[in-house]
């Protein structure tokens, strides 16, 4: 069958990638695209590559509008859908992009975005870890919650992607969860549409500016919720440093733990490998490879290389993702197909647009 | 006085750098320059943004060249110089930008790097703490054994940014040498001239990507080597991951270490404002800022910027440079300046080009 | 029906783009891919954004591979494929990504590329307008041609970027065919994937870099061929500078060409709007608009802005393309579509990847 | 003797150049610098790059702050000088990096900028051919206007790129002055600091983006007005379009003019080869050799390269600048430099910062 979808928050970034990969989606039918600011013009004065879309026109972004369609996707600033999202009385399914529903701990939501706590939606990562409650040959994933799910928060991207990288290893009980560390080379699209001078191309081109430095970012706590799901045994603990880099889009997450003395090479690698040897979208690479953010561009693939450092005693995981792909509207809509019934590629790219 | 000066190496992006500096100090004289497969060729052809030294021509890179200069600078690849520094009997100044007189360890130099050792020259990285014999208000630094030096090796650009980021810490006890990690966001200019396919614009632009990960990289060793002579008091050990950005100069450094047990957030801090508060060149910018590559484009200056981090029991630090300016050429010829007795700060500008 | 399909020149990224899309359409059968240094080696590691022909192994490119196949594009450097192609006995469709079918003059061919003269093919640009014998409400194109052609040239990406931007114009009589000027802002990508010095990221990020200036560039002659098929009256002189810009992919064409004195603006706009007014892959904009390269990244789609300058008694036709998709691979999947008698845009995006 | 100095509007890109380039200049003392929405912070806060000026706070942008110095430097948005500059009582030289006094015309105020005329201030494009009442050996200079001139504008940067390209052949009668076409690469800080949607990075990376298009930028008359002064003898037009591209400096000008039928080649390369022969800052490059703006990054230095395309009928000038340096703030204060008898070439570099 075919779904009717409408798109909250469409002329910016996550928006826009949401609308791109839902054109092309054989299941879905975009009915509606809302904006703000942009309310009243046509879509494609915001979103000049979305050609095929061109006959649409931004409505308001109010319950009335949006309420009625089967899929609701959500691309708001962090904090306004909370309210939107309470008022919807007939939608089938609906997904925000958004932080508002992503965490448990209303503690979390108070210490790094503070505001009114909403209650927690299914989380969108489809091959995360999560800790079952016996021992089995198949970990359980993500995946299995979001069948049938109604609501569903999409994942931070720097957030998924520093989750997909270390849960092989929590689960395995490889690595340990405390003293993690991890720096991300990120592209500005994730920052947003809105203009502020430190985003300004002058800025940014030519430089590394890194932000959120000693502990500060937003995507933290989602982390941690994410390694307590895949079965930390110890509170997990990280330090956390993004850095803006001259690419539109994609994130490069370098991420090392330490490894539980004893371990083998082979145990820790072969970690990684198992959990996601039958993952589509996430791609483990062969041993002395790594992956380049480039490979990734416009896919929802997460391609991941692991390196044992014997001397550091570390694992370093490097993930490479597309932000607003896998990261945000490629997550989305994968959770989308799971949640419907949708076979879960549909739609979506494995390949990215290299170089 | 002026002194004659050779550059070996000059048709690549290290002699570049030292020849856009030395033409503008008032001290040297740039009488010859040597290339390899450009020999006999204007060296305007291999250098074209060098329009004050249209007048020179490329010599081939032969002790006959070389000796009789009062300063002979050396970029040439590592593994390159040592048999031809060995041959210079009438040189008062010899300066190796490449590796081959940095490592004072054999086993090092095997390890990492394989081929012939080379003695070790002084190490040319004027700021970096070096541990006195017997405690004292002000660290000793590497500057106090420039002076007089007649042979210095030049740092590695990823090494000093790393070492002159850990060393206050390591040197006033406040961060453990154990553990310790890095990751580098790097411009391929540090990756040579050389026609690589890896290094095209094409898979460069629009991306990040790593390398020599899971610590393979040749400047680990060099680090270890300056956190020792910090006064690391266990066996330093780091995980050291750079990153290629889109960006042609640049290192972005984001370092951490573990904070000792029981040390204050202030006595963190006062560590790095202690040590740099009197160099012109190293500057710890106030809490809550940290610095972006383009703020030191084409300047001898190291910016940084640290964080603690309580939640992860962490340090952070960001330090910014110009590879090929205080990263190597700018390292240089300060050093050089304090080898032969002018002003340290002489044809160096501590204000980069931004943006 | 499923048409078996092989790349010779898999390695490079014109092959990339080309399995990138044939990965995606359901009737071509990617049987075999060829490269030559990489022959014997998987072609993920050449290409590792193709993560779903991870199975594949490049072979040589040999006739003797090739034949067989119901299909085999060639994207070979230029001069490579004219005798390999000659030797094809089994092949339904061949299509030339290089520019060795693509001239009908053998003069042009010798005074811009040299060596032997190989026979034209059918030109694959389906958009082009081309004067048919007689006056007719609707312009013949180039797209008739291609149905049933058993032997296609795909277009130079600069070339079939500028002749589509002055086609309307010429076959209307509202411009003049003589003293064009067209710059174009190009991506590295269109180079080719050997490594050469001057194509480093060094060299190119943070720069424009011009070349083949003043006349020398080879898709002069192919443009010149175009535009007397769009029937220009006069012989068409153009000239043409291409400037490297930092952006892997893309092609910002702006062209110029003199208005027919005594034309009306409306008349000048409407013979663009006319022109492509029924096409899904060449869009011309509302006035007062301009495209962006990154509109069309991996999207076959050609967006156009033309203004008219009456001061300077010009019109401005400012044409985005993706050199690699619709400037290259795109072109030439939509041609085989057209030749086979499958629906045209099947298997290309008419929305780009942005931003 | 030195000169005390301010500089209004120091917070922007223009004004940091000012103050980068003032900050080694011998003869002159940074004093005071103004900013608007900044004023009451540190200079450093919004030029984290200038570390040597990190003693100095901007105060409110007014007659009053800046009277009485010996030398002030504007560098306010167009409109913003004029009714600021009339209010200045006791300064010995007054530069405006803006619009406000570069055109004689009211007419092409009025029609390109709008809002008061204000008075032409002697042009500062030292190396601009001027005609001369009577034939001469060597053509008059701009630079002799300057010298003791008390009101000076700054030239456009893009305008005084595309003089300088021009001037010679129009001088030495060599090139038509109707139907110019020049078409720019041009990085964002051209566009200011001020944060807009369109300027943001994610829009700018990784794409060419054109504005102004179709003969409405307001530097075009600001070139017919050069044109004029170099001798044209028919009413200068042309065709002038800017692309924005990823290069957070830079201008390169391609442009191209008419060759006046019958002059041969030798001619006219030699009209650009004697008029810039003996110029320290503008030099046209050996034959065949064309200019990257990476060569010119924080020079004060104009690259050209001049072809003949006699199948064209066209002579094409490349011409690479820093729009900030030689574009604005180095044109400013060269012309600083004549007007108060200082060295000409005084604090300002002939070799860009490259790669």
């Amino acid at each position: 069958m075919t779904y009717s979808v409408a798109v909250a928050g469409a002329s910016g970034y996550a928006g826009g990638e949401l609308l791109r990969l839902l054109a092309d989606h054989p299941e879905f039918d975009i009915r509606t695209v809302t904006g703000h600011s942009n309310a009243g013009k046509p879509l494609i004065a915001s979103q000049p590559h979305l050609r095929s879309l061109a006959h649409l026109t931004l409505q308001e972004t109010t319950p009335e509008v949006l309420d009625g369609h089967d899929v609701v996707f959500f691309a708001l600033p962090h904090g306004a859908s909370g309210a939107l999202t309470a008022q919807l009385k007939n939608v089938r399914l609906a997904i925000d992009c958004g932080a508002d529903h992503r965490l448990t701990s209303e503690a979390d939501w108070t210490a790094f975005y503070g505001g009114e706590f909403n209650e927690p939606w299914t989380y969108g990562v489809p091959e995360l870890i999560v800790a079952g409650g016996e021992a089995s040959a198949l970990p359980a994933r993500q995946r299995e919650q979001l069948i049938g799910a109604t609501r569903i928060a999409a994942p931070g991207c720097n957030a998924s992607t520093v989750a997909l990288s270390l849960a092989p290893g929590i689960a395995a009980g490889v690595i340990e969860a405390t003293d993690i560390v991890t720096v991300l080379a990120v592209g500005p699209s994730g920052a947003g549409k809105a203009a502020h001078t430190h985003l300004l191309g002058a800025e940014l081109m030519g430089t590394a500016n890194p932000y959120a430095v000693g502990g500060t970012h937003r995507h933290i706590p989602e982390i941690q919720q994410a390694l307590r799901g895949a079965g930390a045994t110890e509170e997990p603990t990280l330090s956390f440093t993004p850095v803006l880099v001259p690419m539109s889009r994609g994130i490069l997450a370098t991420t090392t733990a330490r490894i539980v003395p004893g371990t083998s090479a082979a145990d820790v690698r072969a970690a990684w490998e198992r959990a996601y040897a039958d993952e589509t979208f996430v791609h483990v690479l062969p041993e002395g490879f790594y992956p380049r953010t480039a490979d990734t561009v416009g896919a929802n693939t997460c391609l991941m290389g692991v390196a044992i450092d014997e001397a550091a005693g570390r694992v370093v995981i490097v993930a490479a993702v597309d932000n607003l792909a896998k990261g945000t509207a490629g997550a989305a809509i994968q959770s989308a197909n799971i949640a419907l019934g949708i076979p879960e590629a549909t739609g979506l790219s494995v390949n990215g647009v290299a170089p």
